[in-house]
């Protein structure tokens, strides 16, 4: 197991502490050596661990874990329509995080990091925090300061340094980008190690399915790392036959916040030439937004660095990129709430956007919305 | 299976709208006909209703669930002791209740009821809210005015009506009683179905300590429906020969609303004088909480209405109840947080408890601490 550049192809030990290529600038993969032949489950654990074999070699002392990773499916019924909700924010820190962090803060503390640097909207800032305690570790977070309370609470309970950042998400990005000079990037966009717990959803669900792929998924995107994390591990699992194909891979942004979206109906397809577009959009993004741009704050990512393998993976899959107003998610997020389901904005961009691509979508499909964060996560005076 | 008024022994069919005995104002319980003999255990759900053949029985189409009751068991660091946390709020609401919720709702819906009343200190009006919601059936709730935000917020998000009452818990509680003459009284404290669904976590155990029995359990008891549940089901499973003793059972209350203790500490076993000392105390005590009396709000509890039963529990299991001071439980709080364990103060308060039980506890001991509520639902204002 080796980390490789996304981009030139350099490759670098595990335990680096560069947290992109220091020849290119390009974005890390993680390379495994041997080949995923068969799902070994450990049928006694129910957390994260259960699926420990398709995960970076660990020994048992170097497991930080909160029990996570067990969510149900619930059915949802959205304009007359049976599909399924993955609850993943029935987990430790109430978010679909925890999946990513459990592994990535396991593999630190078998490296022996002891403190490390994170930017974050405030959801995976709160697993950092939490997993870190776990860990004794110590975690300095940057949160942009119109991040939900109830996150930003949540963060200084569990221990963590906080300092909070006037201005748009990037504006946390850029100060922790600056503080990893010195200490661990332990980050939830760049970090290979977090990815890959994140794909324990995937098998779960494998689980959950009797074995078979969904038809679709469809799932709120920021930095786009449940698409990501899908898409590698059902490649994988379709690679040894676990799976007949991959299912169709949509993202949902806000309206107001939507670069992934802005590539996808531009048909961009050169790095350099979205990007242009992107910062422009960003900046003049950046000067009305001195405070939360959208409600989905979870989203609400101007420059998503994995922008180009997103839109790869959703071309391939057939899936598509759409956007919802705010007025939508809202109403979505009501909805949702008036069948039982307690989410956070962010997550009902999923069924807004679900209603939008339903009429793309075969009406016996088997489809599967994360829910991603707590509806506890955004009360009350958020 | 009928209800049967626990003081006179008067039955009535389980379709009652009655909550307490009509002759003697006793206290409901379910009598069962069949005997538990072995645990049939649906190996393919995960929800509380994997223990389907242990509840009231029912058909698949009355069964109103959100995936609630597969919550991990985490190791606890505490004064040099590793015990085990078993992390209840990774449940729905975020708090235990769910596991009564589901089964109550799931019977209401079969006897076709439309409306419930409840009263709560926020968790189990919140899970009733979003099971009613999920059985499309109304919820009007009576809370104490003082209730944490974010768990009125979520009340109302779920979209039960809900009216605040000012004064201590127990003032809500005859705000509910006397809507209950109108509407079906729902309520976590007398309906019998509700505790039948809570026995779930006893089950669940089982299964994760491999069909043994713990040596302890530690609950922060308010209505003491966690101790009530416990020994209702090991009570059976000893029966059944599924274990071979019922564990330890140990209270804790807030040291500032401490009925049951109060009852423990003085041995009282007569009803009427042990009543009339809490009526005493309770009267004192409410006219000096006109706001919260404890950060531990779920336990608040000035007149337990099975203060006896509780008692007695604990008397024939060997356990005991204890106090904790604010301080302390505020400093429990804080160190779950170090430790990752992002819970409510309620919560917390079984953590000070054990530290002060621990000195009667075999070192070797297995105990168990069950963590009620999310601490997502005491921030940030509150």
């Amino acid at each position: 197991m080796e980390i490789r550049c996304s981009c030139c192809g350099k490759t670098y030990p595990v335990e680096t502490r560069a947290w992109r290529c220091s020849q290119c600038e390009g974005l890390f993969e993680l390379k495994t050596v041997s080949q995923l032949k068969h799902l070994r489950i450990d049928r006694k654990n129910f957390s994260v661990w259960r699926y420990r074999s398709m995960l970076p070699s660990l020994k048992e002392q170097h497991i930080v874990s909160l029990g996570e990773g067990w969510t149900p499916l619930v059915t949802l019924h959205i304009g007359g329509r049976a599909i399924h909700g993955k609850l993943e924010y029935l987990s430790p820190t109430g978010s679909f995080k925890d999946r990513g962090t459990t592994v990535m803060i396991s593999l630190l503390k078998k490296f022996g990091i002891e403190a490390v640097v994170e930017d974050s909207s405030g959801n995976a800032a709160a697993s950092l925090a939490a997993y870190c305690a776990r860990a004794q570790m110590r975690a300095m977070i940057f949160a942009p300061a119109h991040a939900s309370p109830a996150k930003l609470a949540q963060i200084r309970m569990l221990g963590a340094r906080l300092s909070l950042i006037v201005g748009p998400r990037e504006f946390a990005a850029r100060a922790a980008e600056e503080a990893a000079q010195k200490n661990y990037y332990a980050s939830h966009v760049y970090n290979p190690f977090w990815l890959e717990g994140v794909k324990t959803y995937v098998y779960k669900m494998w689980e959950q399915f009797d074995r078979r792929a969904p038809d679709a998924i469809i799932a709120p995107a920021g930095h786009g790392s449940l698409i990501r994390a899908a898409y590698k591990a059902y490649a994988e699992l379709l690679a040894a036959r676990l799976v007949k194909k991959i299912p169709r891979l949509f993202a949902v942004q806000a309206e107001t916040v939507s670069p992934l979206y802005r590539g996808w109906v531009e048909r961009a397809d050169e790095r350099g030439e979205l990007q242009r577009a992107n910062q422009a959009y960003s900046l003049s993004g950046s000067l009305k937004v001195r405070t939360r741009s959208t409600i989905a704050e979870g989203i609400a990512v101007w420059q998503p660095p994995h922008w180009h393998s997103i839109l790869s993976i959703i071309r391939s899959t057939k899936g598509a990129v759409v956007t919802v107003s705010e007025e939508e998610t809202v109403q979505a997020h009501r909805q949702m709430a008036r069948q039982g389901i307690y989410i956070e904005p962010t997550s009902a961009t999923a069924i807004a956007g679900f209603k939008k691509l339903s009429s793309d979508i075969n009406p016996r499909a088997l489809v599967v919305l994360p829910l991603t964060g707590s509806g506890l996560k955004s009360s009350p005076a958020s």
